[in-house]
């Protein structure tokens, strides 16, 4: 039932050169987290800024101020140029993508190089095929298409394309602070990320779904350590007469989280939205199989009771404690009251949670215990946003059509229950929505050796990205 | 009231020389935990073999073996020969004593070189001075004085004086096990230990008053590691869906200890006896301060409720945990959820408890709670039984007259919250009770720098000692 299209035709007949230049941008060890490879990093801005300026468009690569006052690794801006736009263009889409990559250790482990990309398998192994540079050329080869097709685009494009994601994003909020003017972006705009993953299907005969992800957790997270005595004391002379900050932290924080793995610190769930029906009957369709997915990793599905392992993981808030140290740690026995004991605490919270607002409650939770004199150093790590577009929104409807005209079935509809804090930024910054649609795969071992990417999934990925252009503009 | 004593006289007299005999062993760096000083370990086991052969005592410089088949520091056994000891002599004292000592780190903290004994204000300063070199001197020089002025020795005497005890007399409990027979220990024999401190006393017109230490808490210590997932997980994938080890320990043994410090476990308080109206009146005496003892080390007095600070700290049990570890312990933020989480976890223990029903009670309540799948591995890292020697008993009896011999003043009768697993040894090995007559003072910075000894205390002690021989005799 599909309509020829020469952009999609013509995506399937340069479908190999694609596949070479994205090759090109993977041999460019671009690893952010390591200053050893500072040059690659900019050879792989440069890269992207010349493969945008050979489409005719405006391409600025900025030098971003980290917020400890260090040069941040570059941001390619780049805009669509009034003659590259159909007259009649409406709308703008605002792309984010990362061109850093993770490490690629234990190099070993590698089936061939990791910065020397090979295809096997109809899939093409390298870091970055994946995470993002695969799913950057995607977007990027879309475009291309109507260049190479000389095919007026129907909306205006940006570009934010940045090379520190993979260290935290640690220099954006305040480049997008000082840069927000650049971006154009108004309320004809909608930002388009492609950095997750499909949905995988087993009653799929590909395996996967295409998905949109439409809401993200949100994450407060904090370091609460407990100070008691002066010093590390023997605990036979003093076990019993004082407060042991470890046994303290212990009594207080076990707590925190109830029998029925339910928060209790009071008005926690206030703010949590109950799930829609639509959402609930949405949801029966995936098909996800909870005892697989906790299965995977040698674990039993457990959580908050009275919710399913989806409910919980995408629309229910979370705590985990994610780290406990003090006293003695290491092998055998060591008879210490310490002097201190702390832990990691982290809550994860669905769309209408305020971070602020639980960092707060949590605050003052600790404080409402005895703790014997004991002193809380409490230190806040961050407060990101959850972040949920209407899957009525007309640019959720957009993208649906998209990827039903590209893959022939209509899109998953998924939340996450991680966190993009540059997703909240856009969002509070610069009042725009996201539409998260992603061409990766759980099994494409990202931040892992042999990282790939099938060949038939970079396909649709400029496909589907060369059809949203046009379904955002009628949107 | 004091009657002449040609043996206290004696020590009067030649204490520059008991002080100059103890330099000499205090000169030699007897470090036990530190393999370069081994050649100064065995210095020091020869040169008090030959204060004793030098006193006619039979001397054996024995090598024990430890528990993991290397060969362990010397353990002097040296015994009275019967020309020594009187012939009505009754009774036999098994003194218990070690001349190793701690590292004397950090050097540059004390105002005279460690391991040159130096005299200020009437005290001398020396690593070992007060733990342990000083103390078994008062010993050996009150053995001396019968010698040096021809006096029979009402009693019989064994010595065991061992070089492993600051690294936690490895070695001992299998010497014991192998060598008990050649100790004579029997139903007329006391243990006499000087390795403990004087009572503080702010009512005392020298800052303290003698004590003999009549029980110790024993000890069971634990680690207790959670496994959950098979890797760690980020907690925003996961956060909700499974059971997270680092919350799951927090959240189980947050339930050890309740609001009123009590421990939950059914049946841990069973065996606990309850204060003796007699112990509850001795107390009263001592003039405790509770707001001090926990005031000096930044703390409020905080405990189990209902009972005072020293009832809780002698007679009650008292649960700890000595350390937490697992998931992130870095700065700052990491949202993992950890494959694992652990805690070091112990128990003092009063007489009458046994140290192997509480390690089985405590792993039977932790397999009693839900950890949603995480699997608990558990160490024990060693029992020690508690010790009570009654306050009616002869040989509390003897030392207490001994004490106000030579002190002017009856001794405080105390117990002492830590555990000193050889007292136990001798007990359950040697069927022999034990008295602990210190002369070291909270005040002599063992284990630190400056560490010393008061030489009217060390005077004290060999005085003591010498009348102690007596009065054992007479018991």
């Amino acid at each position: 039932m599909t309509t020829p299209n020469p952009l999609l035709d013509h995506l399937d007949s340069d479908h190999n050169h694609a596949v070479q230049r994205l090759s090109q941008l993977l041999k460019i060890p671009s690893v952010s987290t390591d200053p050893a490879f500072e040059s690659h990093v900019h050879d792989a801005a440069r890269w992207i800024a010349t493969f945008c300026e050979e489409m005719g468009m405006n391409v600025d690569v900025m030098q971003p101020k980290g917020a400890d006052g260090k040069q941040g690794h570059p941001v390619i801006i780049a805009k669509t140029m009034p003659k590259m736009v159909a007259d009649d263009a409406k709308n703008r889409v605002l792309f984010y993508g990362h061109y850093d990559v993770q490490p690629p250790d234990p190099v070993d482990l590698w089936t061939s190089p990791p910065f020397e990309p090979t295809v096997r398998d109809g899939k093409l192994f390298a870091r970055g095929a994946s995470d993002d540079k695969g799913q950057v050329m995607c977007f990027l080869e879309a475009l291309r298409a109507y260049h190479d097709t000389d095919t007026k685009l129907p909306c205006h494009v940006t570009l934010l394309i940045e090379g520190e994601e993979e260290c935290g994003s640690v220099s954006l909020p305040a480049f997008l602070k000082q840069h927000a003017a650049m971006l154009d972006a108004d309320d004809q705009t909608v930002c388009v990320v492609s950095d997750t993953s499909m949905w995988d299907s087993p009653d799929s005969p590909t395996g996967y779904t295409p998905a949109i992800t439409y809401a993200l957790r949100g994450l407060v997270y904090f370091d609460i350590k407990l100070h008691g005595p002066s010093r590390d004391l023997h605990s036979g002379v003093y076990g019993g007469t004082l407060a042991n900050p470890a046994t303290q932290l212990v009594r207080v924080l076990g707590k925190l989280i109830n029998d029925d793995n339910q928060v209790t610190i009071p008005g926690f769930y206030d703010d949590v939205l109950p799930l829609t029906n639509e959402e609930r009957d949405a949801w029966q369709q995936l098909g996800f199989n909870e005892h697989e997915f906790t299965g995977d990793v040698g674990s039993q599905p457990f959580g908050e009771k009275d919710f399913s392992t989806l409910e919980r993981r995408w629309v229910r808030p979370s705590c985990d404690v994610n780290g406990l140290y003090g006293g003695y740690m290491g092998e055998g026995a060591k008879t210490v009251i310490p002097t201190f004991a702390g832990a990691k605490v982290s809550f994860r919270i669905p769309a209408n949670m305020d971070p602020k607002k639980v960092a707060q409650q949590f605050t003052d939770w600790l404080h409402q215990h005895d703790t014997g004199g004991c002193r809380w150093e409490i230190t806040n790590h961050g407060e990101a946003d959850p972040v949920a577009t209407p899957t009525d929104s007309p640019w959720v409807i957009a993208a649906s059509k998209a990827i039903e005209q590209t893959a022939g079935q209509p899109p998953a509809l998924v939340r996450e229950g991680a966190t993009i804090p540059v997703i909240a930024d856009f969002k509070n910054q610069l009042g725009i929505d996201t539409l998260l649609i992603g061409f990766g795969l759980n099994a494409d071992n990202i931040h892992s050796p042999d990282e790939h990417l099938g060949l038939d999934r970079f396909l649709l990925g400029c496909k589907t990205h060369a059809a949203l252009l046009q379904q955002i503009a009628d949107a």
